[in-house]
């Protein structure tokens, strides 16, 4: 079988689930050797990656994150090939740190621009 | 002309609408003939075809489903070539029975698998 | 390096700006002379053209319409080569007269038909 290549667009924090399912789904289905995803995040969907404890403005103790399950699914998919890149454009615009992301993300200038490179290098697009 | 080849994405059910009247407003422009078209159902969108009778828990009388008309248009269409689509994982993730759908419907293991495979044969991709 | 073609699709209002600022996020990555990029405008996002003086019922003032930074924002990236086309279908289901939509759209009987077309030739679909 050709290896499938995919490319998974997120703006929305709200369709974080929804990708990651559609992503364990894909690599059940045709093994993680025969595929190549990519993730590209942008717009309000890069917020996953706000430190919480910041956010808190009294006390020391940081309540756990919602989003803690979801950065652990996407350590895990990242840890059998997934490629996560973030855009800076977005993380600018949440006032999120580059340095506090995740090692596992990449981030490049403009989010789109890997979108459209990506399909021209033959990935299939699908937006969850 | 070339034919077209179309792929529909539906993964919400508020987007049933748009969908069938994207493919209605694509038919009536092209010609039935010339267009291939496919839609691929996943996520929540599968719940078109609960059972709605099953959901009543007492009286012996259904209410008239409000999918009924949506499901009407899906086999009007499908009379003219288009092809519908839905995930075994989604429909699993609904409880809905697959022997209790519209035998026009085709079951596949995973919708997203059959997303990127129509891509690869040179569909088009439509989230609408 | 090769120009790059991008399809943008948008069929709901609420993705204006998100639609907007992803074109410029790309224009400032890779230069203008180096992406072809179309807008695909159908459903509930042709609303955009709509004329609210007409909507106001007494009164000869007209309200500054919350759409005209957005119109404003478009008309600056069309002179600068970024195509937007609006789907027929879309206006007449909205009762927008073709004639009173701004000179930079160009209108096309059916939007989705548009959208097929350009991924054939080549051009990458972004749905933001």
């Amino acid at each position: 079988m050709n290896e499938l290549k995919v490319l998974f667009h997120i703006n929305e924090s709200s369709r974080w689930q929804m990708v990651l399912g559609n992503i364990t789904n894909l690599l059940n289905d045709v093994g993680q050797d025969n595929a190549h995803i990519e993730v590209v995040i942008n717009g309000e969907a890069v917020s996953i990656f706000k430190d919480k404890c910041k956010q808190v403005e009294s006390g020391n103790l940081c309540s756990v994150s919602p989003n803690l399950s979801l950065l652990e699914q996407m350590e895990k998919l990242s840890k059998v090939g997934v490629k996560f890149v973030a855009c800076r454009n977005a993380l600018k615009g949440q006032s999120i740190d580059e340095e506090s992301i995740p090692d596992f993300v990449r981030v490049v200038p403009a989010g789109i621009t890997e979108i459209v490179r990506k399909q021209a290098e033959g990935y299939a697009y699908i937006k969850p």
